[in-house]
């Protein structure tokens, strides 16, 4: 019997392995259905057959393998995350919960756990998608929510999303088919890194997320006056970027003073932008982000009320275009209580987190409950080559998942 | 005897003809020493020949003509503006200057009048520094102050200002020659659109300079920290752009309540930027104009100031670059006693502007008492097609010229 440190050796030593598989040997890139990608998920499927999981790849081209319970009428937890990377990737954004996933059935298997469920351990093949810009085209097709009219979609050289499938031995025609009913769906657990830095701030391993925030993205256009920067005096300027900048001020302490709020102008740029001309026209973007709903659409319009209302102020013209707008996922009540007791039984200071990045619970939820543990990353770094995990970490999201799993086993197996 | 409203249709006439010759045929283009810029200089010329004026190309390719006083040893007064354009440029930016002047020395000989000076009309090949992104290369020739380590300058074809010299029938080694000592000048005036919004809106038809900004040009750099928009909480941010947007709006507030000042950031770039990436480097340029050297040096400190304290609390790290520094110009008080007068006595109500645009009165200011008479232009609009001046405006500016040239004579014939 292996320590939870022998274990998370092994999960890093094997994270490692498939980093090693790149389309670009600098860096780390498995992008959706390329050559890399499949012989990185090949590698995961022949681990998954060595545990003594029934594996296979479905037709959008997930990596599943599955523990059945001798129920056969029971319904599926799925333990899961993603194998695809996003370009010039970290490690663990992924991996990780597929790797140390596959550890947690592995032990299961060995301590020969009776089981009230099937457990349905996923890599799923496209949550970044980097290569269609469409994100959760695996997890879509598990919860029988995929939309076919992605199928036409294009890659950077023309390469249609069926004609992948296709290539990749899936049949189109049988994408529904992968489909996990919503009635047999137990539960979804995934580990993944945190992505942010409040765990690596707090020094405390493992987090329990208790929601995955709702985000709007806005495309904003100040459209001021240009003029000569030497010849405008400061009272009768139109200074687009003036107005752009006291926006981004106002946004940010308006988020600053609501807690469950985060807000980031992440671009700026001046048309036809010159030292010494005042700027006229400025293109801006708004990230808004919040676990809850209600604060999310007050922090909405609230911020769209300081926009125009400086813009009037300035006399400048402002267009303002919702470019997208994702709904809050709250986190399974009852299997958070179940993992906050897991962390606090092996020792940690519970830690309830929200995830301000979208994960493959986000499709999940509509059809299971879910629940997810955060890993403590290195300064809270990701989709970056510094991206960094330490084993003693993993350790402890060992420690935490076998608890809470046991903890679901026996709940169901009353 | 024509009407000032007639010279004025016939100045805009000419006008209109020398914005027809360009180097583009959709925009009025006309840089140092092209083909086109050629071509008009010579159409001036024979316009000055025309009048009468004696003329000569110069060694840089400025045009000049001149009237003499009978008197051989008299001072010489200059008239004059400059005939090379931006790319895309007014009709007015320069060619007002010489061609109004032109007109003036018309009306002179016309009236066969008694100079006690020479007076010397010039049209200065290059003060907008299109073609070898150095300004004033015409009147630093004529002021004496050419620095020949330009000479190796090479514009976009990696053509040098000396081959261009040559090409255009200059002597490199006699560029010297063609300086006015500094004993000679009697004083030198500027007629230019305002290239401001000022006189328009106060719909006045010409202003007199009082004097022209010293200028600041700095580069900056914030240096903070990338991260995950929806994962890292407002608190734990190092967001370069928020910086950036606080120190445009503190700049903004600081040049408004400070009178003597003109502050633009024009430039912004995020490095790496994404909508859902928390700005970590943003690079700024600042514009500082003050027609008061302590105001000017004054608001420099306290803008670094501001930098620097911004960039202290959020804890990110600046780098500020001067990356130039002119010094402002004085107009002289005794030309502008006359030309205020003349203003008034032609009607009008006298208002004294700053200059925020330079001016070839700058280089001139070193050898020579300086005066500029400002007109009216549309909406303060230049450097652009939009560019414009009305023909009443442009005969309110012969009207005042006329009387300050005759006080001038008068002032000196006693």
């Amino acid at each position: 019997m292996d320590t939870p440190l022998q274990r998370a050796d092994k999960v890093l030593h094997r994270i490692n392995e498939l980093a090693s598989i790149s389309e670009d040997e600098n860096f780390i890139t498995r992008t959706y259905g390329t050559k890399k990608f499949i012989e990185g998920r090949s590698k995961v499927q022949q681990w998954m057959n060595e545990a003594g999981l029934l594996t296979r790849v479905d037709n959008i081209g997930n990596i599943r393998g599955i523990v059945l319970s001798k129920n056969t009428n029971a319904k599926t937890f799925v333990i899961a995350s993603h194998i695809d990377t996003v370009i010039n990737a970290g490690r663990f954004d992924g991996p990780l919960g597929v790797i140390l996933g596959l550890d947690l059935l592995q032990e299961l298997i060995r301590l020969n756990a009776d089981l009230p469920f099937h457990i349905e351990l996923i890599g799923f093949c496209d949550e970044e998608g980097a290569r269609f810009h469409t994100t959760y085209l695996g997890s879509a097709a598990v919860t029988g929510s995929f939309d076919t009219s992605l199928l036409d979609s294009k890659d950077a050289n023309g390469i249609t999303l069926e004609e992948v499938i296709v290539a990749n031995g899936g049949d189109v025609n049988n994408l529904s088919k992968d489909a996990i009913a919503k009635q047999e769906w137990l539960g979804y657990f995934e580990i993944h890194i945190e992505q942010g830095p409040v765990l690596y701030e707090k020094n405390i391993p493992v987090g329990v997320v208790t929601s995955i925030a709702g985000q709007c993205r806005v495309g904003m256009i100040f459209n001021g006056e240009a003029g000569h920067a030497g010849t405008v005096p400061m009272h009768m300027r139109k200074d687009a970027l003036a107005c752009a900048a006291e926006f981004i001020s106002e946004t940010e302490k308006y988020a600053a003073n609501n807690k469950a709020i985060v807000a980031t102008v992440g671009k700026v740029h001046i048309i036809n932008s010159a030292s010494n001309v005042i700027p006229g026209e400025v293109i801006c973007s708004l990230d808004l982000r919040s676990a809850e709903e209600t604060q999310l659409s007050t922090a909405y319009t609230a911020i769209k009320k300081i926009a125009e209302d400086l813009c009037e102020k300035r006399q400048i013209v402002l267009e303002w275009n919702l470019i997208q707008q994702t709904t809050p996922v709250t986190c399974d009540v009852q299997m958070n209580k179940l993992l906050m007791e897991s962390v606090m039984d092996c020792g940690y200071e519970p830690v309830a987190i929200v995830s301000g990045a979208g994960h493959d619970a986000v499709p999940v939820s509509k059809v299971s409950p879910v629940a997810m543990l955060f890993v403590k990353c290195f300064k809270g770094i990701s989709h970056n080559p510094a991206e960094d995990v330490a084993v003693d970490d993993i350790a402890a999201a060992i420690s935490v998942s076998d608890n809470f799993i046991n903890k679901l086993i026996k709940l169901h197996s009353t």
